[in-house]
């Protein structure tokens, strides 16, 4: 199939371009340094991706932003930012694809594991990961022509906590968390919320591996 | 305790305001009809509120606005609705009362099903109420001075089904869904998601009832 990847050179967009490419015609965006310029805060700008990318059966987002600060730090423009940015960024560019896509073509967009699991700091990204979730379950019920939809629920990457000098015992290498996204696209699930990493699973009290 | 409770006058709200009212002091607030003027969307009118109030030990909000249509008819204008009014109403609600409440206070907030249980025509108001979960999980871990935070996730009331002539049989009594604001607010629990209704249960295929 030929699928887009936005965000294709991050930390995890790297490592789903990776696993998708031996299979499918990959096309890489990003808002500076991927093939394909696309901002996600802008309908043009998807529409722009779109018509210069021509028939697609598949868009993967691993891009979005969100402000990390604690609750009484944050300013309204911080949490507009995730609103408008990781939330709406997301939203706008389903509500795009759903009628560019071709028929039995496929949508996954990222979430991430402070959705359940929020530490201090995290209440403006814990919202957003939420509404992303609460939004890909409805929008599973109307998507046409077959689309479906998705979204991968990143725990850490062991990279990224390498990157800020923490503790990389609980992160998950980004190759795995990967695994996730090639699950959304290449499976028949919709309106699933992938877990890719480690999950807490209050039902058991206990920590398991969701993916693979 | 003195409590204000607002969106005083809508059809949960009424029966909020009929529970607590016997053992608490209650500030009835809301749009238009209750005795204290308030609107959600604007920070200096929560300010006021709170001017108005004088001490206040809990804040219970049954209040908040967002478009019901499917994803091909709601505009931008439509989705920015919910996200200002029932979203970011009362993440503002949460982060001014954090400041004003007594030590020890309480604020609830209202979620609902559609963010478990979405049906078409949901994907905004779905969004909205999965997005206030997340932020009331990862508030609970911030708030100061002992100050509590929950969500009250009620089921459609048989009120409201009625009102717009539909099967009023999946419905939980109005009254029945205040319980769980009276829980939220009476209660120790923080960072909670109190479902008040009949919810499904999907790791158990059935139908429980989780308020009482």
């Amino acid at each position: 199939m030929r699928a887009i990847v936005i965000g294709a050179t991050g930390t995890i967009g790297r490592e789903i371009v990776k696993e998708l490419a031996p299979r499918h015609e990959i096309l890489r965006a990003g808002r500076t340094t991927a093939d394909l310029p696309v901002d996600i805060t802008s309908a043009d700008s998807i529409h722009a991706l779109f018509e210069a990318a021509g028939p697609i059966d598949a868009v993967v987002c691993a891009a979005g932003d969100a402000r990390f600060d604690p609750m009484d730090a944050l300013t309204d423009a911080d949490y507009r930012l995730g609103l408008t940015s990781k939330l709406m960024g997301q939203v706008s560019l389903t509500r795009i694809a759903s009628t560019k896509l071709r028929d039995n073509g496929s949508i996954t967009l990222t979430s991430g594991m402070l959705a359940r699991m929020p530490t201090v700091g995290t209440t403006s990204i814990a919202m957003v990961n939420s509404g992303i979730e609460g939004f890909v379950r409805s929008a599973a019920l109307e998507l046409p022509r077959g689309i479906r939809i998705n979204a991968v629920s990143p725990q850490w990457t062991v990279e990224t906590l390498a990157l800020y000098g923490m503790d990389t015992r609980p992160g998950v290498p980004a190759e795995r968390v990967a695994l996730g996204y090639v699950e959304s696209v290449e499976g028949s699930m919709t309106g699933t919320i992938v877990d890719a990493g480690w999950v807490h699973d209050p039902t058991q009290g206990s920590v398991s591996v969701a993916v693979p």
